[in-house]
């Protein structure tokens, strides 16, 4: 009934974090809150690097206005390609960053990016075109508004993008708790302070029980 | 002109609920408010109840911070079956989970759950791969934010899941008032707080008319 | 590229207002503002008297604490087949409603209803199935919550539905403002204290303006 | 404990309609929906007129964009005053609106208009300082945002104005239903649809229950 | 620097709940969720019984469209006086309910109603005129939109009244949960699913930690 | 896996702006904060400037309340055809319009216009029938409410429309900023001002690191 | 009854304009939409130099992330005082900056800035103790959330700072139109959009109704 | 004109940090998403420290479902007093409490907690009764809902407490950058990713204009 849905293999995806830039994020990005923003895109990255993921990086004019990468991100990918666009608004169009990807070997590409509506949408459509599957990480792209981001959304799941938040990204990724709970759980708590209060709730409740042994 | 629309049969329908543990609840779900979520999973339970589905729970971890199944849900399915997952995130990886529902014999399944986008899209996308039909119960199924709520059920709409509310199933599998109009009534009204309201001003009319005689 | 579009005409069409009972709107929606909702409603009801289309009206339960079809409605509509549905919840599985659309011999759907997710989906889709163009009224349709509303456009969507707001309804029927300048403007502005501004404005102006001569 | 708080009493009120203005309203209202606001504008002028109020229209440069009086103001009114001031701004500021309420006698002000933090604000801190006692009409005033209308607001109740809906103000000054039960339920359910709700189906169930007899 | 805080005491408060019709309740409530009042209303009324606090019920035309008041309020508190004014808007006009209160001999008002800005406003007001000191119960009051509310609610806090939701109220009454632990605690978790997901958790850590035992 | 994506070119693409009038903006649009929609328009027609784009214009009975194009459009495009309808809803059942955008031989529509579910989705729907590529400019187009969009836009989106805002269509069109940095810049950074505060910073810090030499 | 309000007198008035850097609005104004804000910065100083009224700027740390003074102020105000402030955040703590204001010998000082709780409401505070009559643009400061600024100016409210957004402002210092009309009603057009279309409209009137003669 | 403003002085300042646990963030605090309140907690806690402000811990039950205090409080205040208060609700009734904050010997006091009606209110509107100048920390007190905290707010500063935000706290404890440049730009960049953003194209803005040296 769908040819639609196909799960995320960690042994076919390669994350892309488009122009994830200083001044872009500070200047441009109003459909997140500041501080869930950055959090969710440093879960995004953390999430790569958990799953040991290829990353490749890469920026518009970070010479100028745009601003650096975020330095969190250049620290975490030191090794990481990163594709200092001279011109191309489209990722695409930029032969070595698709070169990059190919050189990857992979054919599931996670894209996350500044702004939603044109560094995440025109390389996300591009490449179902181009015959890959493409996850966007819906959370951890931002815009302009809520309408925009709703607009811009609606005409990649129509072309065949698939939307997931950067926790749907990591649980696909990690299928089985038991591949590494200590090392799941810490990914996860450490962008979730929701489930940071249940850990620590639940040590709590450790202590009050285990008081009278 | 749509091969889509398909109606909840109630001899073809089981109920699958999802790491309804009150800690997810608690530390993760913030796009219904704390009372109208709680209602609307009970709803759902009740709904199952009252048509006698086949229910299977299943939890993730519920000895740790994730915490224990809801205890009115324990209640009210004694006999079903809880599969409790040793790891598996997607409950379709979970082999007792799925023979649970093979041995139901039942082809349309309504999944609701926390935290939406893993617990229920997962489940619910691979299940309408392997061929059933699917129908999430979007009110009794919560997650971090409206905005990663929008992107699971985009996502699963495109992937051929039905969303209904609760509402919705109940009345689908009820078709007609007149196959049990007091009990139908009872479940409706016990969790729909507008509908006790219009009975309220209805019994008192009648008091008002009635006195006369 | 698309066989979805398909223009509302006013020889083909019916209108369908399913269940606009007092206590219905009163206890149950929430989607819209009291104003806007009863507004949005008589403003389809003009739309669908003054193209002279015919109207088909059903109700469920309306001895009861549902309440009475809006008493705006019975008046408008004195001579339109009113269906008391005696249990059925969908009202296409009532045989006398759908008689009674098979007898006005139209092909294309005009539905309304309340609420959204119920007395419009069912029928709604189940008229899809039935080879039926279907419009649904969006806005003279009402609901427990925006979530809820949005769960079950979303589904009529994917289903085939086309989704209108009683204007676009109007304009779709009009197609030339020539047909009726002066009719369907007072039809229009009738609905639109935003139009009838308007008008104001330009009657001043008027005066103003020709007070010399 | 309080010196603030009076009832307002209809022996002493009279109602300023301030600048109600077509063009006004069209371009620059947008804290209220457009049904909405012109509802709540029409309940207050009929509540002035139910309860035989001394009323006092007046307009900022009304031959020219600002557009003339909404036209149903000038018809229930055709004997009030209506001052149209040549220039100033703060209706205060022109002598014969404020000779014109001196006229009437009243000490007890409710004052309504666009926009709100203008022309009501202006003239209603006026009045307090000049020793009147003043209500503002909160939601039959508007103004360009949410935001800029809740900074007025709390400007005037800092200074000593009482914040009322047209509802409360309709109350306050009925008091007592057996004044007149009849005209008074006229009043409030034709500008409360919620109201005319319950109406009908009080009406219905007198139906059902009467239908024995 | 303030002379305006005080506590709520047991020994001096008495709880009037003031037409909590479920017509009123029905049509006109649009400021909270319909589950979300409901349950503020009864936890307000389990309060006021949980501290045996005197109680008084009004309501305002109970034989009409307004309807009865909500069945659970008149279960709860069948001795509590139930003044059904044949008219006064304000409750504190009607000399029985004034009597009422005055024979409780309490001097500190906890007032809560339908809708905010007249029947809960009016009566808080006049109180405080009439030397008592007032404190309304704000999440288990409702009107026609939150723009109402916040009008009615900083008319109310200028002219004297304390605003306090019912939790605020339970706790101010409860002083020290050590005067009954278990009883304050059921009280509270019947009412807040957010509580007794945590108690959930807990008693579910307390299971994993004494299994060993 | 996806036959949806196109990519909007320059040399393909026209731009059809329908029915910007001032009166229907200032009456009906809610749907955008004025300041953002009037800013929006012009910065989509200042890219169909930039661009040398052939431009449409066309509007609905202008000389009456609906009120002239916006100033601002008739002087920046003085050469464009501009197609005053003397009657025809859709703008598709106009013949000088079909043939204005036949004669300019492209096969790629851009559309904006004034309300987005009638005078943009229309003609958009109707040219995706004709077998035009149509891309629709969201916040270049405005209706009654957030709702009435969605359900415009989710219209128009199952009809086979590609939604994008205008700094997508600039984005797209440029391809590249190396095309003229200098222009583009000017372009976007005039109509975001939030880029311009960027651009502020940078030469602000340029002037600091500089002043040493 | 009110000792509080007092109208702002163009003879006695100064506008301080505090820490509009580009840094600091990029980064953190989220209270306000870029546009918008950026629109309500320029309209209050627009207003300044149209009623010639002595301005003076301030920044903090300009030579920083925090960025120079927007470039529009410092083109618009070349000779006004602009104290860098070396340190003190508290504008009043700089002794040049209130021996600027002593200078100019008001006593009526109007007050915007970036951001709200900080950069504003420190020295609107002071100022107040200072003996001077206090005026905050509420709309041409920013901050980092509505709930941020709803503390703040909850706060200046309570400690006797005036609340006005710029058009009160400006009309407040205008008094009446016939002071300038032409130049006033540049002033306010010029930066409300809304206006524009109704003078565009008006036009269009003129147009139409002139045109026979 | 105003007795009402004081400002923080560090040599005067204790923080009351009240009933932070891991259980009640998570199972009552709604009115701030998850990550801003963790932060928004962390940013007052770190400013305390900073200014090496006394601070006081108290908490709630802190065996049983409420859980422990946030395990990063107890790190980080290793030495700070903290009462577990034996029942309690008001931490004022705790002579413990009050006693630890007499031994501080500050007279102004700086309190958050959770939830903001209960464990912030009470004993802030007791420490005004006694004579302290109370400020409270709104951003890092939550509870259930905005309206809820509104209430709240409202009550407080009716009863002469101070509102401000964590920011505005650090600021006015700060008074002038240069008592330490370094360290205070450290404090709030680490609590604000939007200040980090401004920070970081800075320094990019700085690497491409020294390069050239």
């Amino acid at each position: 009934m769908s040819d639609f849905y196909s799960c995320i293999n960690k042994d076919d995806a390669v994350v892309l974090l488009v122009d994830h830039q200083t001044g872009l994020i500070s200047g441009l990005v109003r459909d997140y809150g500041v501080d869930e923003f950055k959090n969710n895109v440093m879960a995004l990255a953390n999430t790569a690097k958990f799953f040991d993921l290829p990353v490749i990086l890469t920026t518009s004019f970070e010479n100028g206005p745009n601003g650096p990468l975020m330095q969190e991100l250049v620290e975490l990918f030191p090794h990481a390609p990163k594709i200092a666009r001279p011109g191309q608004i489209n990722a695409w169009d930029n032969e070595d960053f698709v070169k990059a990807i190919e050189e990857t070997g992979k054919k599931q590409l996670i894209i996350a990016g500044v702004v939603t509506d044109v560094c995440v949408a025109f390389p996300a459509l591009s490449a179902v075109n181009a015959g890959y599957e493409v996850f966007v990480a819906t959370d951890a792209s931002g815009t302009f508004s809520k309408q925009v981001a709703d607009a811009a959304l609606t005409r990649m799941a129509h072309g065949g993008v698939q939307l997931l938040n950067w926790f749907s990204i990591a649980c696909e990724l990690q299928r089985d708790w038991r591949n590494d709970v200590e090392g799941f759980g810490t990914l996860i708590s450490s962008h979730l302070p929701g489930y940071q209060n249940l850990i620590g709730s639940y040590r709590g409740a450790q202590r009050d029980f285990k008081q009278p042994n």
